[in-house]
């Protein structure tokens, strides 16, 4: 039986989402031995929509996985809450069609990254928002913001070790909110490369101390060189928030 | 020379503010270990203007102490951020008049309780938020909290252990907001008994749940009758967010 379940995790004691060597701990890893002890110790494999790095965080974090037992939405939600460390939680469960893949069926996906600009960091903070101690150029951030929209080739903002076939993606919102001394960046695309979110606000953030301008980012995106980009915004501060499918991948 | 600092921490892995037992861990203890090490050992006693519980945190606590040596506030505060630990900051460091002390200068203190409703807490929220899943009635806990607006002696309300020397208070503010699932109570008053907040926030709760109506929750505040109040709400949701003194009381 397909299922999808949304999930929402703290990311801060987690090697990233996906299952790794033997002995690290991964939301993946997690879950897949919560459904072992729900199928009587069979092997359960989980696709997530996002593979979200180690100290990543989730909201709506979207995964896939065939029971080999029938179950209600509510009874499943509520066994894995009861076998899942308290910081994974199952948000929502329901049936899904043939063929549907977590990660593959996906049409977009929405990250937030939240940093704190002033001297001194609020300790309730320091877990969920990275740590960027001013003075920024907030209208230089949102010009280097503009240069990330729409469709390109972002070579320059994945990491070495990333599976993906191409590495052209479509920007589809970016945006940028300043409340007090906190920043709140948003995006949204059709899919993301590895570390691609974190260089993105890398790139941000180089342009708000000035070693950056939006003209410069825009040089390096568009030479594809890796090298040459600012280095990626801490992980501590970014969550994945929402993952969307099209209507019919979802249609039992 | 007199201090008066502005601190905030995370009261996770606190057993409160106050120095207790040996080997406890406490924001007093580190804060007084910090400035032995700034100042060759000399034991410099921490007066806090509110005495925060075990698992409570704080973004305006204030304290206050007296320095053998002369620095300036901007050094005062750098020191001790470099040798406090990392989930106790200093936001603020400035002289004091002669006299001056965080808490008995006080006049008003300012805390928030936040919680959460929805069945299913996200765990990047569960260190700062209570969770207390619905059904609860909004009205019912929003006329409860009227019952606590004024002066009234608040002995139901406070454990068993307090050092006050009279239970009445007066509260000159008390609000409730819901965002979404989440509930936010905020309680200003010119002192709090101990767990005060958490007792009053457990008033408000079992009004939500229906087992309290405000009538009643008025007749226990009358009968000063502990035994009858309900139990008071969880630690992470507090936070001790401002102390204010007179003008006078500040002025070096």
């Amino acid at each position: 039986v397909p299922w999808r379940i949304t999930l929402a995790y703290d990311g801060t004691d987690f090697q990233g989402w996906q299952a790794q060597a033997p002995g690290s701990r991964t939301v993946q890893g997690e879950v897949e031995a919560a459904l072992a002890r729900l199928c009587a110790g069979a092997l359960v494999r989980v696709a997530g929509a996002g593979r979200t790095d180690t100290g990543v965080h989730a909201v709506g974090q979207v995964a896939s996985f065939e029971l080999p037992r029938a179950m209600s939405p509510r009874d499943l939600l509520r066994a894995l809450n009861g076998l899942l460390p308290r910081d994974v939680r199952v948000l929502d469960a329901a049936g899904a069609p043939d063929g549907f893949h977590a990660r593959k069926s996906a049409v977009s996906k929405l990250y937030r990254y939240v940093f704190d600009m002033g001297a001194v960091q609020i300790p309730t903070r320091r877990r969920y928002a990275g740590h960027v101690p001013g003075p920024l150029d907030r209208d230089a951030m949102a010009a280097a913001l503009e240069v990330f929209r729409g469709r390109h080739d972002f070579a320059s903002l994945a990491s070495a070790g990333g599976s993906a076939r191409t590495t052209v993606r479509t920007i589809t919102r970016a945006d940028l909110e300043f409340e007090g001394d906190t920043a709140t960046i948003e995006v949204e695309a059709d899919g993301f490369l590895r570390k691609m979110v974190r260089s993105l606000v890398g790139g941000v953030l180089a342009a708000g101390r000035g070693t950056h301008g939006a003209a410069s980012l825009r040089a390096v995106l568009e030479a594809r060189d890796r090298a040459a980009w600012p280095a990626p915004a801490d992980a501590r501060g970014l969550v994945l928030v929402r993952v969307d499918y099209p209507p019919g991948a979802l249609r039992v």
